[in-house]
C-alpha cells in the first residue's frame, strides 16, 4: 500500500467512526434512562437480577419501553432466562432490530449472532468494544423508558467500553452474594464506577439465606450481612436483599421471570421493594 | 522519532520478547504438570475448586511442590480463601518469589500487586496477557510437581493467552453448576478448549443439591445432574459432584481450604473421590 492510500484509508476510517457515533448518540437520546448491572464477581445473579428488573419496569407501565443489552460476550444467560434461546436479531433498512421477550422487552444479546448454542466467542478485548458499539449504535431499540445493560463480571473490556460510550449513563446497581470472598471483589466494582464517574444506584444482596420449605430453619449457606456491610463501608445505599429459592433457578431455566411465575414469594415480595428504590432513584433524577 | 530510532526500538522490542519467551520456557521445563481450571460461567465456584485441589495435591506427597497462578485479574479470590489476603511477593535476583500458602503451597495473584484491597484493576486485554506471560516467565516458581491455574470465567484474553503461552498444558477441569442457565455457558468452555487443542480433563458439578442440617431433606437448589448431562453430551469425563455445604462459604472467608477444615464432610469426601481421578489422569500421562 502507498501512502496516499494509506492516508485515505485513514481518512475513510475516521468518517465511519463518526458517522457511527453520530448514530449511537441519536439512537441513546430515545432511551430515557440507562442502568448498568455489574458485580466484580460473576455467579452472583446479575442476570436474574436484570431479567427480573426489566420485567418489573414492564409491568409497572414501561410495557414495550423497556430494553435489555446482554453485554457478556462469552457467557451471556439473557436470553435463556427470558425464554428467547435460538432467537435471531431481524435487519430492516433502519437498522437491526432486538428479539421481543414477554411484555415487549427488547433484548439484544450475542447469542442470537452465534451459529449454534455451543459455540463459544474466543475475542480479545478490542473486538469486544467494536461489538457493544454496534449493538449501542445500529440496533433500533426506540423509544425506551429504561435500557438495562448486563455486563459481565470484572472491570475489563466490557464495562470499559460501556462506561466511555454511555457517559450519560443514571447508574449502576451492584450486585453481590453475601461471602466475604463476593465482597472482595465486589469492593473493586465499588472504586471502579466511582473512577469512571458513574453513579452508585446501590448494592443488593442476592442469595441471601436459604429457609429450608420442610422445617423451616434459615441457613445463611453463603454467610450473611455482606451487601448492608459492604454498602455502609463504601458508603452506597444499600437496596435490599434476596432470599435463596430454589423456585429462582428453575423459573430462569424455564425462561420466565421469577416474579412472574411465583410472584407471591417472598424473594418477589423482596425483589419489588428493590424496584422501588431504582424507580424513586430514576423519579429523581428526572 | 525517526525512522532509526523506530527500527531500532522494534528490534529491541523483539530481543525483550524473545528472551521472556526463552526464561519463560525454561521456568515451565520444571514444573511437571500444568492443569487450568475454567468454567464459562462465574461464581461455580472455579476457585473453591482450585485451592481444594492444590490442597489435595499438597496431602498426597506433593507437600511445597505445588502452585496456583490466580489468572483472574480483575476479581482474585485465591488469596482470600488461602489464607493470603494483604501478601506481596518478594523480589531476588533470580525474579519474584511466590507467597506461601499452608502446606507450602506457592500463590501468585494480581492482588498481592495492588496498593490496597479495594483497587480495581481496571486494564484492557493486551495489558492483561502481558501480565499473565510475566507471571509465567518471571516468577521462581522452582520445581513443582503440579501448577494449577484458576481463569476467569469466559473465553476471552486471559484464557486465550495461558492457552497460547503453555501449548504444553496437561489439560483443564470444567466446573459447572447442574442448572441449565450454567450448562448453556459450560457448552461454550467446552467448544473453547477442543478449540484450543486443550485435553478435557473433565467436568465437576458443584454446588450439587443441599441436605437440610436440621431435617434431613435434600432440596436441588440450583437444580440437579447438569453437570453429568453435559458431560455425556459432550463426551467428555464426569468427574463427580460437590453439595451444597455452608461450611465451604465459611471455610472459603476464613481462608482455610474445606478439606483440612472439614474433612469428614460429604463435600470433602466426593471432592477426594475427583481428586483421585485427576490423579490418575495425570500418572497416565507421565
Amino acid at each position: 500500500m502507498n501512502t496516499t492510500s494509506n492516508v485515505e484509508a485513514i481518512e475513510e476510517r475516521r468518517k465511519q467512526m463518526q458517522e457511527q457515533g453520530e448514530k449511537l448518540k441519536a439512537r441513546m437520546t430515545k432511551i430515557k434512562h440507562k442502568i448498568a448491572v455489574i458485580s466484580g464477581k460473576g455467579g452472583v445473579g446479575k442476570s436474574t437480577v436484570t431479567v427480573n428488573l426489566a420485567t418489573a419496569f414492564a409491568m409497572h407501565g414501561h410495557a414495550k419501553h423497556i430494553g435489555i443489552l446482554d453485554a457478556d460476550i462469552h457467557g451471556p444467560s439473557v436470553p435463556k432466562m427470558i425464554g428467547l434461546t435460538g432467537q435471531r436479531l431481524q435487519v430492516g433498512p433502519p437498522g437491526v432490530f432486538p428479539a421481543l421477550g414477554s411484555l415487549g422487552i427488547k433484548v439484544v444479546s450475542m447469542d442470537f449472532l452465534l451459529p449454534d448454542v455451543n459455540s463459544p466467542v474466543i475475542w480479545r478485548g478490542p473486538l469486544k468494544m467494536t461489538a457493544i458499539r454496534q449493538f449501542l449504535s445500529d440496533i433500533v431499540w426506540g423509544d425506551l423508558y429504561v435500557l438495562l445493560i448486563d455486563l459481565p463480571p470484572g472491570t475489563g473490556d466490557e464495562p470499559l467500553s460501556v462506561a466511555q460510550l454511555l457517559p450519560e449513563m443514571d447508574g449502576v446497581v451492584i450486585v453481590t452474594i453475601p461471602s466475604e470472598v463476593s465482597q472482595v471483589v465486589v469492593r473493586k466494582a465499588v472504586t471502579f464506577a466511582r473512577k469512571l464517574g458513574m453513579p452508585i444506584i446501590g448494592v443488593v444482596e442476592n442469595m441471601s439465606g436459604f429457609i429450608c420449605p420442610k422445617c423451616g430453619t434459615r441457613f445463611d449457606i453463603f454467610q450473611s450481612g455482606g451487601g448492608q456491610k459492604i454498602a455502609s463501608e463504601m458508603n452506597v445505599p444499600f437496596l435490599g436483599s434476596i432470599p435463596i429459592d430454589q423456585k429462582i433457578c428453575k423459573d430462569s431455566d424455564e425462561g420466565i421471570p421469577f416474579i412472574i411465575k411465583h410472584s407471591d414469594s417472598l424473594a418477589s415480595k423482596s425483589f419489588m421493594e428493590l424496584v422501588n428504590k431504582i424507580e424513586d432513584f430514576l423519579k429523581a433524577k428526572s
